[in-house]
């Protein structure tokens, strides 16, 4: 075994949420967005079910990139798709990190962030967020190699404040910063337009969560034509498989349903964080698709009992974080079944 | 720029094969199978799509590893899938790979390997083949960190001397050891049992070729459990997307598909191979499911010629490479075409 990296050897593995098998749970503990995708993509990328599969998909993805500049209001050359926004930035990584090399991160944040760091070999700077939607003066000034943040973060659901982005940017003309937007889209604001303001940022988005496409796979980076041009050379050649390219394409398009879906969800968001209030729980204010918040009857005991019910959530145990859950902003009848079961052992309500 | 890493800005990144848009072109340049995918797999992938689309995949691909269990007669911890073969590779390089290590490759051989090389910040031994079917005595005691070769090798389509491998295998206990088969299933042998007999070695596979699904980005890495866990480390959560893994699932059910259209590309090859020794060009023996042969007329030139007539094939400038083409092994038809146009410019035929 001392052919692989001592580093990967020793690495604990960053874990995904509970995938069943089968259909009979209630899935509210991976953001995935309760609506399927628009029916107008299902029937386009059926159409591209047919013997052309067995051809290579484009290295480029220019259909897919020229929706999606549409879609962004940028040219196709700012943009970049991958196999999910976790490959944009796993291949950010890749470019941008030597061995021995500084990545900054807030605490909490997405946890894949720390282990492709570590897989890396960089050393990483965790800044412990005291309010959820400021960043800490200390990361502010930090000058990391690499910079990087969620917003809205996760799990918190919070998304940090606009002067503190600008000026983390400002003072770190010479890192990269990342601003991984997989939750911009059910946001009061976004930060996109700042790669336009500095050479050295790249904005990551997903189609898993507002365009209902987690199982397909797809993220892109937007950034510098530059920047771009540096990370194609890092991607695999044919890293979004044909299906992958059509079923984006055909999302972005469907500009309705995305704005119908969205604005469901963040109604649903409100109403969940209402109901979760009346039981007593005590919720960060989320501007993405889940809800972070504090059980009264503990989150290792909720957890435990609604996956008995088939229904689960999300529970992280590292620090302060495990005295709470995350639920996913589910459709109206998950919500109501959350809610119900959640209330049998959260009695506080009047 | 100075954020990104040294070796990547100066980096010649991997030029894939080009891929038109439309159908017009005759396509023997990327080593694509000219079958459709099996009509089975494309109704069962038709029948994925719906509205679980939303849902992220299974991140360990369960279903898909069980049937190519049964396709390799191994056990399915024994297997890793990725999208496609190119990102096994790849996260074979990132889980083993540090800054300033050694890797042996042949020369030719598949020029992805060397380009990853880079990418890692590693040095490149190349091991230049005298005979296409031996390995040099060099290499066989090279005992760098990782050595990597491709048997059927890109692009001659020569497959290595049994002895040659076991000696290699023998002889670098200690180094990683990686056979990419990915045009194995049209080879009279393989070597997938090497990594039963030694620890250290992977074979990596490809759906590309032999089953016809390059558009849908299907690869494994094959090896000991102890391996493979290493690299389930490193790979994205969600590598492979819901339709990918299905279509995977349901072509290594269809045997019968496989085994008739293996075949068929491969009486195709000898016809294909006997017609163009006929035209004076002289071929290397061929194992995979494309032929590297010298044409009479220049290889340049009968590049250009034929991409006029909307027939691509494929020439490399490096070396001596550069007097031969790479001509894919199409159907009987699409043969014929490239044929028939290759004798206006190549006149020696009796």
């Amino acid at each position: 075994m001392e052919y692989f990296k001592k580093e990967i050897l020793e690495l604990d593995p960053y874990i995904p949420g509970f995938q069943p098998v089968g259909n009979d749970y209630i899935k509210l503990n991976t953001n995935e967005n309760p609506f399927p995708p628009s029916p107008k993509v299902l029937d386009s990328v059926r159409k591209y079910v047919n013997r052309e599969l067995n051809l290579y998909p484009d290295p480029l993805c220019s259909g897919l990139l020229e929706e999606a500049a549409k879609f962004f209001k940028v040219k196709s050359g700012n943009i970049m798709a991958g196999n999910g926004s976790d490959e944009v930035i796993s291949l950010i990584f890749r470019a941008c990190i030597n061995k021995g090399d500084t990545v900054a991160v807030t605490f909490p944040t997405y946890s894949l962030y720390k282990v492709l760091a570590e897989i890396s070999g960089a050393s990483v700077k965790e800044y412990f967020l005291n309010e959820q939607t400021r960043i800490p003066g200390a990361m502010i000034f930090s000058k990391a190699g690499l910079i990087i943040l969620s917003s809205p973060n996760a799990p918190t659901g919070c998304a940090f404040d606009k002067r503190d982005i600008e000026k983390l940017c400002e003072s770190n003309r010479k890192s990269l910063i990342v601003i991984d937007e997989a939750y911009a889209d059910f946001a009061e604001e976004n930060y996109l337009y700042l790669f336009k303001k500095y050479n050295n940022v790249i904005i990551t988005r997903s189609m898993s969560k507002s365009f209902s496409l987690a199982g397909m796979r797809l993220g892109f980076a937007v950034s510098r034509k530059k920047n771009i041009d540096v990370l194609l050379k890092v991607k695999d050649s044919y890293n979004v498989n044909r299906l992958g390219a059509q079923a984006g394409r055909a999302a972005f398009r469907d500009r309705k349903y995305f704005d119908r879906t969205v604005r469901a969800i963040k109604a649903n968001r409100a109403y969940l964080a209402r109901n979760l209030e009346k039981q007593g729980y005590s919720c960060f204010p989320s501007q993405a698709n889940f809800i972070f918040a504090k059980p009264p009857c503990g989150a290792a005991k909720l957890t435990g009992f609604l996956k008995k019910k088939k229904i689960l959530i999300r529970h992280f145990k590292s620090g302060w974080l495990s005295g709470y859950v995350r639920v996913s902003v589910g459709n109206r009848k998950e919500i109501g079944r959350f809610l119900s079961e959640s209330r049998k052992i959260n009695k506080t309500e009047g």
